[in-house]
Parts: structure tokens; sequence; C-alpha cells
């Protein structure tokens, strides 16, 4: 095998109530990366299409070329066999950057799910999480698997604890359709954790676990309406919502338009809502992308269900 | 039919991480209920054996009385035809007062439904929380369902959120085996509050949240060490154990005998602790009264699965 071809989606991190322990991966958008053998030992980024320039080449400062570098690193000291030549990275971005939809972490995944491939699978998906959340450490300063880890598994993924670290895998509700609505405008991840409160009161920590662990029933039960009501967040969409213009104003629209829960994906400023079937999430789609646009913001809008895989071979050869 | 005999389980609420929100039900022990129809119309206590003459015979005073009571002024202003007797209710403690088990919840419910059936069962058991919640605000001030819930319905049952109450419904999961240690000191439920912090950190917080997603996680997926590695509380238990002589080193004595988690049940001073097996959970059991005998404090000690049906109805007659 000389080449292989892989798409990894775009994930919702931050899930309402759940912020910094769960994450669910989209169908689509996402971003496809083409891991070719090629050239002298060591990882290379040859080209990136889609991202106006505004990633870096740089293996060494890419996140798709840190974690691919770290997975070598990993297969070398394990006394893995690496070919004579090195791996060569093609990303093609699906995703817009800063988005709030895990767009560095769709990079990461593919290329590192199709290094892997090239080299004949060596690590399963689930071995492959440590190398891809390195690259998450380039990206955003520390290594979180909350975008990285259902990029990867697909479904929704629980992040119990990271030391030690803790994955656990959660289903995919077929009945659950997800709408998402981007508005053209960029946040930083550490401008987005800036604006926190550093303490909580202690009845609004219990009424968010609360809704955290319904929001988990809800998942294992494939109940929609239990998912929508147990996605509400007292303690950080408050604060986070400052920074994306109209956001309360979408959440309504989207609400009325029949969702059953809204809420900020990662750190946004795109936004999420859930629903219980397609007609519903496309109708919500439409009213989140109206209300966008009254407030004079152009945004773009994708209709997915819970994606159960994760990143997907394409093509290899 | 003239008379009903009820069983209702003791129940462990505030389950390690998952303050609050969570509770579920064991086998035994626990408190039974005789309910007649005789005498004047209203609720009548004619005996209440166990009890070491703590409670109110007062049904006004009395948890069950208060709750029976609330029943039939609901049914009556339904326009349910009472009949023109009035209910007895005759109390069998099994549960000690005060052990942090759900003991003033186990009569309650009891009580609650020996009388939905004297009266042909005008309500489902989930139609009857309310009135058993009516009890918990005699017994402690407000009506609190994390005991009520799970002795009425048994499993794990979650409280989302009282204000609309949202009560959910979780699986029993068959290998998870739970021992019980009382020891015999009382706690009152508003001491145990009392030593609470108003506030935690949004680091605390988070991890919290994490482990009580992965407790509902590990209870859907009948994972037992994952439900014992979940039970992992930084915020209320190191307070609450303060409050119990010894917690720390019967805990540590529980994990070393074989248990995957253990943690306070309720407010205390009961310790519960999880095992995947009947056998490590009695080693776990016995070792955890041997610690309380070498802090020279006796201790009663349970073992049980957990009680997926709740309150049974043992005769009717």
């Amino acid at each position: 095998m000389k080449s292989v071809r892989v798409f990894a989606p775009a994930t919702v991190a931050n899930v309402g109530s759940a912020f910094d322990v769960l994450g669910f991966a989209l169908e689509s958008p996402g971003d496809t990366v083409v891991a070719c053998l090629a050239g002298a030992p060591g990882v290379r980024i040859t080209d990136i299409s889609g991202d106006q320039r505004l990633l870096p080449r740089d293996p060494e400062r890419n996140t798709a070329g840190v974690s691919v570098a770290a997975l070598l690193q990993h297969l070398s000291r394990s006394g893995y066999s690496l070919p004579s030549t090195g791996i060569e990275l093609r990303i093609e971005k699906g995703l817009p950057i800063g988005s709030g939809l895990g767009s560095s972490s769709a990079s990461t995944v593919a290329a590192v799910v199709a290094a892997n491939e090239l080299l004949g699978r060596p690590l399963s998906r689930r071995e492959l999480l440590p190398f891809a959340m390195e690259g998450e450490r380039v990206a955003c300063g520390a290594a979180h698997a909350d975008n990285v880890a259902p990029a990867l598994l697909g479904g929704f993924v629980l992040i119990r604890s990271y030391e030690p670290l803790d994955v656990i895998e959660l289903p995919a509700p077929a009945g659950a359709w997800v709408s998402v609505a981007s508005p053209s405008l960029e946040l930083k991840t550490h401008d987005a954790r800036r604006v926190l409160k550093r303490s909580v009161s202690l009845e609004a920590a219990v009424a968010q676990w609360g809704n955290v662990a319904a929001l988990v029933a809800g998942i294992f039960q494939g109940d929609v309406a239990l998912m929508g009501r147990a996605l509400e967040d007292k303690i950080i969409e408050p604060e986070r919502a400052q920074l994306i213009p109209g956001f309360f104003e979408v959440k309504a629209a989207a609400l009325a338009a029949g969702a059953v829960g809204c809420s900020i994906s990662g750190s946004g400023p795109s936004i999420f809502a859930l629903s219980g079937s397609l007609e519903a999430a496309k109708a919500v789609g439409t009213a989140m992308q109206q209300e966008f646009a009254r407030l004079s913001l152009g945004s773009v809008v994708h209709v997915s269900r819970v994606n159960p895989h994760g990143a997907a071979v394409l093509a290899q050869g």
C-alpha cells in the first residue's frame, strides 16, 4: 500500500450540560487527509487546501503533523520496523477553522488513522487516541480528548478522567438529528475559556450533574426528548453566550422551530440543536440561519445524524 | 379487600459522585406496612414496632400517615369515591432510624403502596411518587425523591429536576452486589447538610459530573468496575466523612477486600461498597464490620443485589 485517504468528521464537544466531558461525531462536514509513503524518513505536509492559508505547513507546528510524528516515534520505540520512506500528508479542510466544530481534531484524526492504515494498522482505533490528543496539545495548549475521541471512535464519547485516561464509548441514538449553524466569525478557545468563572455554587453544580446524568441516560435509552431537556446548562452557556452575537435569539428560534434542545458547540461560535426527525432538524437549521441573517450574520448550516463510526477510510492504493 | 401487607426496601441515595440526584434500592433490609380498612374516615397509625418508640404515632406528624392522607385527599378531589371507613396503618420497622438507608422513605412508600392497593389501585407506581415525597417533607424538611423513588420503583432512579419533577428509571445491573455497613450511631440529615460548602471550584465540579456521567454509563452497560471507578466523589464525601468515625479506614478495608468502589450511603453514617460478585460482597461486608469493630463501633452489615422491583405486595385479604 502506498497511499490512504481518510475522512474524519466534525464533532460537537461541551455538549450542553456536559462541559469538558462529552463529545459526539457528526456525519458531515469533515476533513480528508491523504497519507503517502514517500521521500526521506519523517513527516511532511505537502499540501493543505481549504484553510485560506491559516494553518502551519511546518509539521512540527501542525496538529496533524505532530500527531503522526508522535505515532511514528511510539511505533519505533515499540520495536515496530518503520518503512525506509517518510509519510507525506495532504490535508483537505472541509471544516471552517475556529468554528467550534473540532476542526483541528478532524484533520489530526484523519491523519493518524491514515498513517496507521498505511503502516498496516499496527494499532487499534482506541490505541490511536493518545497520539491524536498530542495534536490537541498543539492546537489549544492542553491534550483534550472531547473532540478527537468522537472523531476517531464515532457516537457519543465520555471522558471520565485524564489521569488515568478513562474514555467510555456511548451509543449513537439513531433517532437524534443535529442541526449545526456556524456563523461567519471566529472565536479562540482560550478566549472562550477566559470568560468562565472559577467556582460555582454547589446548588448549580448539583443541577448540572443531574442534567449530565440524564443526558447519558437519554443517549442509552434513545430518548431524544430527554436528551434535549438534559442539555440545559446554567453554568457555562450563560457566560460563553456573551461571546456569540445573537446566541439567545438563535436558540429561541431553534426551539420554536421544533428542536428539543440547543446549546453552544465546543467553545462556539457554532450553535447546535437536537431534533427528533430529519424534517424537524431541517426546519430548525433554516430557522437558525434566518435568525443569524436577521442579525446581519452569514452562517453555514449542516444537518446530520450522530455518526456511529467516526473516521472512515475512503480509499487506499 | 380489607387489608394489604407491603414491603418497601432500604435505599442508598447520594450515590458517591451523584449527590442529590441518584438513588438505588436494596433487596433487604426494609420496612413492612399493613394497611386495613377500618374505623372512621381518615388515617390512623395503630402500631409501630421496631422503632424503639422514636417515631410519632400522630398521623399528621408521621411520614407514612402524612403521605397516605395526601393520597386520600388527592383521590377525593379527583372524584374518586373513597370507602366509608378510614385507613389504619401498622408499621413494622426493619430499618434502623437515622442510619442513611432511607428508613422514613421505606415506611412511607410501603404505606402509600398498601393504601393504593387497598383502594383498588387507582394510581400507578409512578403516580404515587408525589405523595411519598410529601412524607419526606415531614421527615427532612424538603420533598426529596432520591430515597422514595427507588424504594417505590426499584433499580437506580435519577432525579433530573424537581421543578418540574423529572424522574428517570435506570436499570438494576444484575452483576452489581452491594455491601452496606451501618455503625451504631445516628446522624441527622440536617447536620450532614450543614457541613457542606456552598460553592465548589469549576474544576472539581467538572470532574464530578464526568464521574456522574460514567456512573450512569456503567449502570446501563452493566459494567460494575466502571461504576466503582465512577463513584469517586471529591466534593461531598471528604466533608461528610468527618462526621463518620473511621470512614476512611472502613473504605480502605472495603477496597482492600475486593470492592470496586465505596462511599457514604445517604448522609451517613452507613457506608456502602460495590462488588462484582456475591462472594466479594460478603468478604467486603465482613472487612467493613471488622474495621468498625477495631474502632470499638458495633455495626450491622447487609449484602444485597440492586433490587429491580422496589416495593412489593406481600399479602392481601
